[in-house]
């Protein structure tokens, strides 16, 4: 007699996002013929640049000739693909052991599909507000969340947990919030790990949107990380990757937990991927070495360049109205604050009726993204000026 | 303080397949020079056929243009592969609505990951021999795991447990042993799945290779499996995606299991994938597309007609040596029986040294395949022949 893992219980009945999916389309269907500006979606909108493309043509063109076709590859990821990685981390000053780095199908599966390894009676910490994929893939796996706050008041970036803690995830730069750690409050949670024995699973999936060149862009800037931390990252966004996709995660030899030696966590990953996982497509692969590739390192920065720009224009044009933001300048989120004690949803309603624009409620994140908005600078320029022309001319706060 | 998933350690030390490739490469080492012929692996080795590298292709180019670019899609799969997905069972008179298919990655992800929606206390059943993932994955995740025997006596088709199970993997065509159910002996577990609620997990991923036309290719031919069964399928072997990562799974609304209505265990895999998967690429989505086209479906055919040749040389071969051979005329695979009460290593070594033909031992697949070895035909078949000209003036049985 089949059962269900009674933990999809403990979930919220849909997944925020498709809220906002349903409040826009039941508007445009009372408003016909109204355009809406999309300043809420996480999504890459800009087209892969000429080497990219290149690469994934290359990845394409190799399956059509016996000689070069490829079946499976190794599931830890190409051998090329995990040189090149650790080569991107060593020009950072990051030496990283291309069998520390395995390739995933992203940011997304690694986020969650990590738990596996740990044991489930792990107690997670978790920062609020967050992308809500570690909170629920921690309930589903049966094991035990706890929050740590990240407000206003300690500018959005949390202090570690005073509880005993087993795993802690940490988006830095942190979606929705836009909020980066700096090398010294990461270096508390370090702190924090190794005397607690707690291991931190590091998303760096918004890293390369940093500007601020004294913002740590990995964990493993950070001495001692090493043997506290697993980072995941992401092709996703910083080079147009979402659809594609493919990312890594970084899982040091150097690893302990307190019941294994070093080595086991990495090994434990491998078997892990080895057996639940086939690799990442071979084509999108090959479009990552493109990626990493001098040219297309080049035009990856202008493509986060242009985001970064919208960014400016939003953050720039809601401080003219007078309103309260943060981020938006090491991340492509901006948070918004809500104005004159409204909730989320209520001003997600005001913005969507009166300046037709779409965004997300900052409760979508967590309780204590409530009273906040994310804006995301992922649209077209053209489009996400209007979005703000449209906000000033017709929003009454 | 952070500590394992100890099933980890119920595991065995190693995949399989790596000490295969271990003893290959020390055999090439102390034997430099010699040509080794691999009748082993199960990966694909023919190029893609035109229709489907051009689909590839236009996927690659719509990323290229901001018009026709795509970032995140559905987690549940492209509309239109889905959609086309449906068009192909319904060419078999299988009636399934689009919303019962969710596009994966591959069958090998989507057999492991859906254990997550049921109950850890779950009994899984699995016959033996068989594809090592479900047996793992099941460990991994705390599930108990039961075998059925099948053997050359039942024709390497179990029967029915006599236990109460809540879980039930079915492979068919099955990998290693090359065995097909027939509608009968699907009946038998169908009617076993609905008489005490157990939902059977069938893998199709060889189905496109059945032959004989009385062979069920989808469990949804037998009536009463949809309220029963999830049917789990790839691209990878039929269509050479083995590297390029596309399959899907089919989770029917009409499914019951004990503690819930119909209709909640596909919203329960809908949630488990809208949460931690991010989608199929979508470069590998506008190839399946292609493969399901007229064209696609044509070339694809010549593709496994070409190995389905391969697994005839391989058999006859064989048999012409006296050996005892199953499978191989509706599969890929090619049971052979290990001759003189040999163990399944011994033999593999003697293939290896005398003949420098490399297999896969039977006892890799469960200790029930001890005593065979798995012969494939995803190779050259010029190789093929070659191989098994190799064997028979060179083996000494």
């Amino acid at each position: 007699m089949a059962t269900i893992n009674k933990n999809y219980n403990k979930l919220d009945v849909s997944y925020f996002f498709l809220q906002v999916t349903k409040k826009a389309k039941d508007f445009l269907k009372e408003n016909p013929g109204v355009t809406l500006y999309k300043l809420g979606i996480g999504n890459t909108t800009q087209a892969l640049p000429p080497a990219v493309i290149a690469g994934l043509e290359t990845g394409v063109k190799k399956l059509g000739n016996i000689k070069t076709y490829t079946g499976y590859g190794d599931e830890q990821g190409d051998a090329r693909l995990r040189e090149a990685l650790a080569k991107y981390y060593g020009e950072k000053n990051i030496k990283i052991d291309p069998l520390e780095i395995f390739i995933s199908d992203g940011a997304k599966t690694d986020c969650a599909n990590i738990l596996s390894i740990f044991s489930d009676r792990s107690i997670v910490c978790i920062q609020n507000p967050v992308y809500p994929v570690y909170v629920d893939s921690a309930i589903i796996a049966g094991k035990k969340v706890v929050f740590i706050k990240a407000g206003q008041s300690n500018g959005f970036v949390p202090k570690p947990p005073r509880q005993k803690v087993d795993l802690i995830y940490i988006a830095s730069p942190n979606n929705p919030t836009g909020a980066v750690f700096s090398k010294g409050q990461l270096k508390e949670f370090v702190d924090y790990a190794l005397k607690n024995k707690a291991v931190i699973i590091f998303d760096a999936a918004y890293a390369q949107f940093v500007q601020d060149k004294n913002l740590p862009g990995s964990i493993f800037e950070i001495e001692g990380a090493k043997e506290c931390a697993i980072e995941i990252n992401s092709f996703s966004k910083w080079a147009g990757f979402t659809g594609v996709r493919l990312g890594w995660a970084v899982v040091p030899m150097d690893l302990r937990v307190e019941d294994v030696n070093k080595g086991k966590v990495n090994s434990l990953w491998n078997r892990r991927q080895t057996t639940m996982f086939n690799g990442a497509c071979n084509i999108a692969q090959e479009g990552g070495l493109a990626v990493l590739s001098p040219e297309g390192q080049k035009e990856c920065k202008k493509i986060i360049d242009y985001y970064m720009g919208n960014a400016k224009i939003i953050r720039e044009g809601l401080v003219k109205m007078g309103l309260r933001v943060f981020g938006g300048d090491n991340a492509p989120y901006i948070w918004l604050k809500v104005p004159d004690g409204l909730s989320s949803w209520e001003f997600f309603d005001k913005l969507l009726r009166q300046a037709h624009v779409l965004t997300i409620p900052g409760n979508g994140f967590g309780a204590e993204g409530e009273g906040y908005m994310r804006l995301s600078a992922f649209g077209d320029k053209e489009d996400t000026i209007k979005a703000i022309k449209s906000i000033e001319e017709n929003l009454k706060i």
